[in-house]
C-alpha cells in the first residue's frame, strides 16, 4: 500500500505528475529537447519572478550547494548555522578547501540579521551561506533581514539553500540580491526527487570566471554556454522529470503562485493551532516554517509507533532528524497538499493517540 | 509522432520501463528505499559480475568522471585521448586542478597497448583514464591489453568511462583491474537519463582516503558510509529512475547478460556490413565498436535531410559528433534494441537514398 506522504521530502506527487515521466524518450541534443527546456526556464523565470539566468542541474540540491561554493567563493565563507543543512553549508565548503566562519545558534532558534551583521563587521567574506527554511527545525530565517544586512558588503555573495521552500514560500529572489538560490524539485515543486534548480545572479558569473578548481560538472560559465549556444545542458539531463517539471509549472501557474503561497501558509497555520493545543512548536515563535512544522514532542509519545499505525493506515510523517529524533516530529505541509489532506492526517493522529479533537 | 531512437544515448526506452517511473513516490530514508537501493546494488553487482563497490550517482556519467578524478588523482593523471569524450577526462582533470599529460591519437583511431607502456615508463602518474568506448568516433579500445600494461604499476589507477558500452559489451571489470568503471543509464542499460552507476574498487576507496580538496557531493567515502550504515544514498536520488533501474535489471537477468552481449555483437555486425557496402567505416579495422558505429559519409549524402526523411517515418539517427559532423554519421545498436529493429532502420535507409538492398 502506497503511504501518502507528509514528510519534507520527497512529498507527494500526484499520479498525472508521476504519468508524464512515462513518455516516450527524446534526444537532449535534439530541437525538441531544446524547445523543451526553453518552455521550462521561461515558465520557471515566470513563477519565481526572477529575471536572474535558471539553470537545471542533474543533481540534488547538495550539488548545487557545492557548485555555489565553488563558483562564488575564492577564500572565505560565512556560514549561518541553526541546523543541519546549513551546518552542511559549513561542511561542504570546507570540503572545497574553503575557509569557513559560522555563526551558530541552538536547533530551532533562527538567526537574526544583527548576528550577521556583527560577524561582517569582523572579517570579510566571498559569500555567506544561508539555509531559508531548516527542514531539520522547522525554522525559517529572517532572509529578509539578513539580506539587507549583507547589501552594505557589496562584494559579499549570498547564497541561500531554499530546497524546502522555493514555490511554497514566497521568496524575492531579485529584490533581495541572492546570488545562488537552490531548491530541489521534490520538495514544494511537488516532483520526483533528482533534479535541481538554480537560480544564478549575473554577478556570481562574473565571479565565476574569477575561481580556479570548479571543476568541470558544476561549472556555472558551461551552463551558461550550453545555454546560449544551443539552449540545451552540458551533459545528459534527466529528461523524464524535466518533462515532468514542464507539465507541473503549467499547474502551478494554473493554481496561482499567490494561490499557491497562500494554500501554503494556511495549511501551516492549521498544523501549528493543532501543534499548540495537543504539543509545542519546536522553531522559536515568529520564526515558523510555512512547508514544514517541527513539533516538540511534550507527550512523551514513540513517534516511531505513531508513524506505524499511520503507516497501516497509508499515511507517513516524520520523525525528529538527527539528534531531535523521537524528541521532535515533523509534519510536511508542501507541494500539491491542501487544506483537507492536513485535516484528515491530523484527525488520524488524534484517533491514535486518542487526543480529544 | 514519437522518433524511435538509434542515437548513441539517450537510447529508446521501452513502454513498461517508462511506465515503471511513473510509481507513487517513496521516502528515500524509509526502510522501503533501503530495500529497493540493496535489491538494485546486488543485481547491479550480479550482472556485471563484480565484487568491488557499486554506488548509484544522482548525475551524469561526466559527473562520476569528475568523481574518479577528485577521489583517485593526488597529482598527476594521463590521459588517453582519441575522441570528444576521452578528451573530457582530460579536460575535467585540469579544471580540478590536476596535471594533466596525454597520449592523442587520431579521431577514428584506437589507443594501442604499447603507447600506454611508452609514456608509463618516462613518468609517473597516480592514474591513467581510459573511454572504453569512444562515443564520438565508434572506436572500441583495447581495453584488455592497456589494462594489462597499467598493471605493471600498481599505483597507478586505471578510470574508465563506459558509459555506451557497459551492459552491451562484456567488461570484465575485476579482471581487469578497473578503479572506478562508470556509465549513464540512458545507453546500454536503456532506461531515461539522469542517473550513473559508479563500480569502485577497494583500494580507490583507500585513495580517497589519502585525498583533500574532494569536495562533498562525490566524495566515495560519504557514499561509502551512507551505503554500510543505512543502505541508501548521502543525498536524495532519482527514486523513479531507480524504480525503474531495479525493474530493468529483472528484465536483463531474464535475457541472459551473455546472451544480451550476443545479440549487440550481432546487431553490430548487420550495421557494419551495410556499411562496408555502401559506405565505409570511421573506426580503425580490428577496433569497432559494438553499440555504436560510426560511419565514413563516403558518398556525400546529407545526413541532416536523411535524418529529416527518417523523422517523418519515426526515426532518428545521429549526425557525426562535433568537427565530424556531415563527414560521418552514427548508428546506435544498443540498449534493448533488436536485429529486427536495425534491419528495419537499415531497409528505410536504403529506402530513402535510392540504394540497392
Amino acid at each position: 500500500m502506497h503511504k501518502k506522504l507528509f514528510i519534507p521530502g520527497p512529498t507527494e506527487v500526484m499520479e498525472d505528475v508521476l504519468n508524464v515521466q512515462a513518455k516516450p524518450m527524446i534526444g537532449h541534443r535534439s530541437k525538441e529537447f531544446s524547445e523543451l527546456l526553453t518552455s521550462v526556464v521561461e515558465k520557471l523565470k515566470r513563477v519565481l519572478a526572477t529575471k536572474n539566468e535558471v539553470y537545471i542541474f542533474t543533481s540534488s540540491g547538495t550539488g548545487v550547494m557545492e557548485a555555489a561554493i565553488r563558483n562564488c567563493v575564492k577564500n572565505k565563507v560565512l556560514s549561518l548555522v541553526c541546523g543541519a543543512f546549513s551546518k552542511r553549508w559549513a561542511q561542504i565548503a570546507k570540503a572545497c578547501n574553503k575557509e569557513v566562519a559560522t555563526v551558530e545558534v541552538d536547533w530551532g532558534k533562527a538567526i537574526k540579521p544583527e548576528m550577521v551583521a556583527d560577524a561582517l563587521k569582523k572579517d570579510h567574506y566571498d559569500a555567506v551561506t544561508l539555509v531559508h527554511n531548516e527542514t531539520s527545525t522547522g525554522v525559517r530565517n529572517p532572509i529578509e533581514g539578513i539580506a539587507e544586512v549583507i547589501k552594505e558588503y557589496p562584494d559579499t555573495f549570498l547564497l541561500v539553500d531554499t530546497v524546502s521552500s522555493l514555490m511554497g514560500d514566497k521568496i524575492e529572489i531579485d529584490k533581495l540580491g541572492i546570488d545562488v538560490c537552490l531548491a530541489s524539485v521534490q520538495k514544494c515543486f511537488a516532483l520526483p526527487p533528482g533534479m535541481a534548480v538554480g537560480v544564478i545572479s549575473e554577478r556570481a558569473l562574473k565571479r565565476s570566471e574569477e575561481v580556479t578548481d570548479k571543476g568541470y560538472y558544476f561549472d556555472f560559465l558551461v551552463f551558461k554556454k550550453y545555454w546560449e549556444e544551443r539552449r540545451q545542458t552540458p551533459t545528459t539531463p534527466a529528461i523524464s522529470l524535466i518533462q515532468a517539471l514542464d507539465y507541473q509549472l503549467d499547474r502551478i501557474e494554473q493554481e496561482g503562485v499567490e494561490n499557491r503561497y497562500q494554500r501554503h501558509r494556511e495549511m501551516a497555520e492549521i498544523v501549528r493551532g493543532w501543534a499548540k493545543k495537543f504539543f509545542a512548536m519546536f522553531s522559536e515563535e515568529g520564526y515558523h516554517s510555512v512547508t514544514v512544522s517541527a513539533i516538540t514532542n511534550t507527550r512523551g509519545i514513540s513517534v516511531a509507533d505513531l508513524n506505524k499505525e499511520l503507516g497501516k493506515q497509508g499515511y507517513m510523517i516524520s520523525n525528529g532528524y538527527g539528534k531531535l529524533k523521537e524528541k521532535t516530529f515533523r509534519i510536511a505541509h508542501m507541494g500539491d497538499l491542501t487544506k483537507e489532506d492536513i485535516n484528515d492526517l491530523l484527525g488520524r493522529i488524534n484517533a491514535i493517540l486518542k487526543l480529544e479533537g
